[in-house]
């Protein structure tokens, strides 16, 4: 009798939530690892600079582990590289641009050398233990993108990574659909795709649309210069606005390091044609008459410190803003920077510079799949199972309507969560338990050591600050004989609240007073009546609860 | 010679901001104010409860105001008037649902008898030293929403609070098109008008066609409870739920503290008009099948303790959220709020229920005029001089544009600013200089007693929290006699980096062996050296930058 082969998925990141998208596949000895990406910290988590996934499990299954397949090269599926291959080094495989990507953040890491990189193209394979992985061209709005098909033992899986449908790209090919197609007829076990755009219908635009309103944009500006911020990583946006640039006799600055960083190693790799004479340094835009200019920069989301947001806030070293500007900004906010980028628009009409940046105004296109092509990758792929993946909860679910459209069985649609363990064979589909997941913070050098502690104790200083008491107790006779001082952080304005910091001063005194007479001293007590003795008292006088921090010193 | 008359408009709220509306008309030995609002916290003003206007300057003119004028009930127009008249006690007036809002309000802060409430409804007119302010019903997302037209001696002064004109309203007529046509053509000198959708094409849809969106979700939800959260002061779509649930033969529970206290308010003021027997308790709602109920609760923002909230995270003492649950959240996410909405949806999701929130689901419409509207608004007023308010900078500017497109000369539009003072006469408008102005921050009971400085100590302790090292000196030999301590809150998880702590200890104390060893006992230095090499130490192991924070003991 045949043995029945068995695949467990288990994400590590991505379902119900936004970024760090990673994904185990296991097959008896053998393992492989999809993507591996960062998110964004969220608004509670101050001074986190960006979180990963937990690997702990990863750990586990080192010696199983044949290396880590990459669909394409945004942080939220590359990021947290570094940081894994530090830990674990396996070879990594992926298409060049990727790989390009890739290098520059190992070289920062100081782990190039060691990493073991290997180039992949869109429709290559490679065989890693008892998976052979397929790369399947896809659209995305960063080049080189693509869908892998793992073959296993129990049948092929397809995850779509981040896709679109874009009939009419800036350079190569639509999706492979036929291919898709392909591996559908010959029968596909399990699909997981792309959710993002899952509660938006139809279709998403073209790429391309976006070069006619440039086209219309730049003719409307004849006697401005034209700055234009985008994401650096969207090497055709930025091909589009070059070629408009080269179209109206303009030369091309760029500004922000990022955008440098990834427009050369486009530019080296091959994935930008830049005409000759085009490109200018940003040292020598004085050179050129305005309307002979067009500035490509980052800081499409308003980040603080991008070359956008230093141009509207004044503080650029190379680009004062004026009228004689016009601003495009081609990008939607990302949920959560609507207010930033908002306050930059607000900034540079304060200049008197045109701005134009509304979806209206068709200055940006989604990289994503709306709800159609959803429905046609899912009636293309005709897979047994389904697993929305790469979105939030309501993303995912909304997705899961979509292949009920498309006459799946609900039973085969799976909404999973990240840690939880699909086990998939040709008869069946499962959950069969889970391992550890969630979120590891990276503050600074630290991977891991800010905790819900440390988080816990950063809000609520930055909610009312703290206080602190300080008393010097003589250890031999148990007399107070120095202090109580109070000091505050954060709290009020001391200078005119001194009635009350002293008010607190005498409070302390009187409790330490209370504590250190009589026999039996102890400081738990005296430091638990201080933090709730003061803290009742300040509650009453201000509602505010400030961090109460009692230190004895015994001398 | 007739002497010609001058009119001063300083807006001290309201303006380059969204939020704290509030305005001063001076003219002469007379002042008036109208709207009083308070703001909501930016994200870099953490513990901070609400914002307020600077004023400042009412101090100075303070003799010669006679009194508030209010244009609706909403909190951006009237809650910083208990912080306002705690300090100027002014006549206030206001419609009688404004007015009953307000008393809650004022009755929370204590001052409810002695403040000066006065009854004005549209279509009156309130005589205020030489302002007569005529009282104009308009059309909002709140019942007894006015504009005032101030007739002063210099001539007449439109302002027009928030509007939409709505033709098929809930309740009353659609706004009074006719008066503003017919002080039109009588002469308006100015016209201030709302600019919260100047971005917005068209014309925003009624709050009637609310009511048929509720229609087909009740037909569609036959077998399950319905949850409706919307705004608390949004009377009018208020009604249109209790209307459908009538029409449906479901009884009506109400959740969420001001959810009930509006209510309660409008129901006793004659605002709603509730069938018999349709109001139940909430404590009652277990009596009744579930697809006999509609509960209308707060939380449409995803506010964190709101009553939404709490249910979706399985916290409200009340209403378990269950498959049979339809909810439908009936408002758009203010900006900055999309995050916590979508956290709330996610939530609800997962326990099954059906969530209706969408935009393209119709469930909510705005309070606020889109461009074909304004556009309308300022053809009718026919204004000698235009100034667009309540709006960001952007906003402002597309207004002003509006304003063009109608004919009027760019040289009688002005786009100012809060603190600004603008003087208007018939022959002419001009800045004439400037108020103090700004943002006063509320902080549990203190208002103002927190600034820059305790803002950025609160962002400084968020980042990367708080490193404290005490030292006690024997006052007579200048020996260290206790400590370094080492304390540290929101910095690293202590227990998982003792050696980093000990260094840091240890450091500490070769800075305090140097500095007391030796004649020139200075602690000056001490702090200082202690502040920048423990700095320096901890940037280069961690990249973190703590508050440090050397305590001296003398004993």
């Amino acid at each position: 009798m045949k043995k029945i082969e068995k695949i467990r998925w288990i994400p590590l990141g991505g379902l119900n939530e936004i970024g760090k998208n990673m994904n185990i596949f296991e097959c008896g000895n053998d393992a492989i690892i999809l993507d591996c990406g960062m998110a964004f910290p969220d608004d509670d988590m101050p001074g986190i600079d960006c979180v990963i996934p937990d690997i702990t499990y990863l750990h586990k299954i080192r010696s199983k582990i044949r290396g880590i397949v990459l669909t394409h090269g945004h942080e939220d599926h590359i990021g947290a590289l570094p940081y894994v291959l530090k830990e674990i080094n396996v070879p990594v495989y992926g298409t060049r641009l990727t790989l390009g990507i890739l290098r520059n953040k190992l070289k920062e890491h100081g782990i190039l050398s060691s990493s073991k990189l290997n180039n992949v193209e869109a429709g290559e394979s490679v065989r890693l233990g008892c998976f052979n992985a397929e790369f399947i061209h896809t659209n995305h709005s960063i080049a080189d993108a693509v869908a892998i098909a793992l073959h296993t033992p129990a049948g092929i899986i397809l995850h779509t990574g981040d896709f679109k449908i874009d009939p009419t790209p800036i350079e190569g090919e639509m999706i492979d659909l036929a291919r898709i197609g392909e591996l559908g007829k010959e029968g596909i076990l399990a699909l997981m795709s792309d959710s993002t755009n899952a509660d938006r219908p139809g279709f998403t635009m073209s790429e391309k649309s976006i070069g006619s309103t440039f086209e219309n944009l730049f003719d409307k500006a004849t006697d401005k210069r034209i700055i234009v911020a985008t994401f650096a990583s969207n090497v055709h946006r930025v091909q589009q606005i070059v070629n408009a640039a080269y179209q109206h006799g303009r030369k091309v600055a760029v500004s922000g390091r990022s955008m440098v960083n990834v427009l050369n190693a486009a530019i080296e790799l091959g994935y930008m044609n830049i005409p000759k004479n085009t490109l200018i340094d940003l040292d020598e835009i004085d050179r050129y008459p305005k309307e002979k200019l067009v500035i490509i920069t980052t800081g499409s989301q308003g980040e603080s410190m991008s070359a956008l947001t230093r141009m509207a806030f004044s503080i650029h070293k190379k680009i004062n803003i004026e009228p004689t500007d016009m601003v495009i900004i081609s990008a939607s906010p990302i949920p959560g920077n609507e207010k930033t980028v908002s306050n930059v628009v607000n900034e540079l009409l304060k200049h008197g510079a045109e701005v134009v940046h509304e979806r209206q105004d068709n200055v940006h296109v989604s990289g994503h799949a709306c709800q159609q092509e959803q429905r046609m990758i899912i009636a293309l792929a005709k897979p047994k199972y389904f697993i929305p993946v790469h979105g939030e909860y309501r993303h995912l679910c909304r997705h899961k309507d979509l292949a009920l459209q498309t006459g799946m069985n609900p039973k085969n649609i799976f909404i999973s969560d990240i840690g939880k363990i699909i086990e998939l064979s040709e008869k069946s589909a499962k959950f069969v338990g889970s391992v550890p997941s969630g979120k590891v913070l990276v503050d600074g050098l630290g991977v891991g050591d800010v905790g819900n502690i440390v988080l816990r104790d950063r809000k609520h200083l930055a909610e009312d600050g703290i206080i602190i008491a300080v008393i010097s107790i003589d250890k031999l006779t148990g007399e107070c004989v120095s202090g109580p001082d109070i000091i505050s952080r954060g709290f009020v304005y001391v200078r005119e609240s001194e009635d009350l910091m002293e008010s607190i001063r005498t409070l302390t005194a009187d409790i330490v007073d209370q504590c250190t007479t009589g026999s039996n001293l102890n400081w738990t007590t005296l430091k638990t009546r201080i933090k709730n003795d003061v803290g009742s008292y300040l509650y009453s006088k201000t509602k505010r609860r400030p961090m109460l921090l009692p230190i004895i010193m015994e001398v």
